[in-house]
């Protein structure tokens, strides 16, 4: 197998997006899109400037039922033209330096290797965004909790079906899993990977 | 996303690969190697024989420090010319028909999502085949029998550095995991669905 | 060992009782109690039932930094006088008949042998009561679900700091999980097995 | 809940005892109790000086089918008159200052909080012992392995129902898991902390 040609992201961060690879052509996807199209280009930007700050991206993502470990083909069949989540998933799509976990149930961490590649990365805390905020992100949230890793919710990078829903998952995050909630713009990210490891130590 | 074109394999076994996909470009891959070359004819009668029953083929496969969750690009680094692996390879390759999971320790089930793979398959029972007998075929052999799945474990399909380390994990798998162990050709694959289903019920 | 004295308990349902043994001690801990004391009533009546209908109970309980798996010593501390968890405590105590796994987090599922405890009774569908409701129910709820058990949640058998956390996470519960939720004077326990069948044979 | 007693334990190093409460009355568990019987002082005088050194001991023990969490229930009944194991298990139980997981199944890690145990210790290195040495030694050891625990196991302080059996794991557990296999005697755990510490800042 030839060496993984990135540098290894060392990193005590990691930014996390949970199905932003999507068609959205599930029951009440349409609702879910009609929300989510405005937080692409914050996830965009939020994305690229991790990557200035050396933070690795993380895809965790649905199989939607395929079992092949082919994460090119999901995203190419998102792309496709017709695909109802085309203009949500193009300016997201993953490129070379990118992690890309598959997922077979609704928690990122639930039968996945999630927690083996942070391990390898280094990182004891995430900056959680994607979908459902009311599905996917309160799980994937409890269940980082739970394994020991310090939490970052940007409000403004995830999306329900409602504005109601998404409002009070959010506000159950905060809540339950001392997640740190802000908008993205002002997540300091070159700060992060300091200000995670003390928010550690006082533990 | 498209829905799956492969008939959904309903069926009560499941035949799993274990790290066939391989450079074996790592310590001692060489001795391995030598005493894989000959399984792989046997590994591609039991697959063929398994299909005409209806009984699905799981690749669980090493990511090989990989985590772009890209099973093709995996395969074809291997058929590359050069790569050590490439004649033991070239005729286990997986088809659109065959499941993909990609494992990041040594047992298949280890935060991977084989278990929910198998569940949705409707399989109990595992013919459990590949490599190295005594360390992903054992770590795996544990974790079925821990997980309740019967297994079958053809002792001519699996390979170790050594004879005598094979043997010895064969029959350390025959002793612990009350796995059912023969050689390929006896096993009647067009039975087992009808016979796991017999040694379920007695337990 | 001396076998098990009671008979074991082979039904498609439990009913699970988190964190009920309590000393009610932590931050916010007064606040969860003055809700949870006019719950213990309840649950006691549904726990009778229960024990009619041959439902087996399991207790799934934080251990409290113990780790001693000793349960007996829990129930016993939360029933000292002095304990302001005793008068939730009392009527609840677990008898001979009733299971009781040690939790080390929040979900009765994450690092527990609940799973393989419900496997062993045949059980497919809970009935989840206990404390907090947003916050050990939520999880215990969502990890039920990915383990793609049924769930019936009798609303007034949990609760939490408020009303209104309690009832947007019973309302979370009921939205995400696709769990049955009722009031327990109305859940006709003797029915919920062959019910919690039908359920399943529609997925 | 009163607080713990005991200090708290914070070592890189347990001392882990599986399945050494056993009342041996099971198949073939006279032929693992004769094997184990000398073992028992040995493992007696290695948590004497585990003790004196800090290094806090972990009893993992199957609950032999009982799910009550009640530990002292199953130490008590291998103590009755009568029962096989009880020559065994006298010299062995566990007391105020031991912890005490219970297993539902062969590994020590399966659906157990143990790894939390570790994380909550800060060990990062296993003393391993018990039985049987080619069943749920070896399963933990593996899976101890897969979670980057680094292992020391004393060849003379876990038994099997053969010599032979015993041998082979022994074998296999120092070839497959990089595991630091001695004698008990010559095992300094003083300095096993500094040596852990050192192993994984190599690796």
């Amino acid at each position: 197998m030839p060496e993984n040609n990135n540098t290894r992201h060392k990193s005590s961060v990691a930014l996390v997006l949970v199905d932003v690879i999507n068609h959205f052509e599930f029951p009440d996807g349409d609702k879910i899109l009609k929300n989510a199209l405005p937080i692409a280009d914050r996830l965009t930007k939020l994305k690229r400037r991790c990557r200035r700050a050396g933070i690795p991206t993380i895809y965790v993502n649905d199989n939607f039922g395929q079992w092949r470990s082919d994460a090119k083909s999901l995203v190419k069949s998102c792309l496709e033209s017709g695909c109802a989540g085309r203009p949500f998933v193009e300016n997201l799509r993953p490129d070379d330096e990118d992690y890309f976990v598959l997922k077979p149930m609704h928690s990122a961490f639930f039968q996945t290797p999630l927690e083996i590649l942070l391990k390898y990365l280094g990182a004891t805390s995430l900056i959680l965004t994607g979908l459902a905020t009311n599905s996917c992100i309160v799980c994937t949230a409890h269940d980082a909790k739970m394994r020991n890793f310090s939490l970052f919710v940007p409000s403004d990078c995830s999306a329900a079906r409602t504005r109601r829903e998404h409002g009070q998952a959010i506000e159950h995050i905060r809540e339950m899993t001392s997640a740190s909630v802000v908008v993205s713009s002002s997540l300091r990210v070159s700060e992060l990977r300091s200000e995670s490891r003390r928010r550690r130590s006082k533990t």
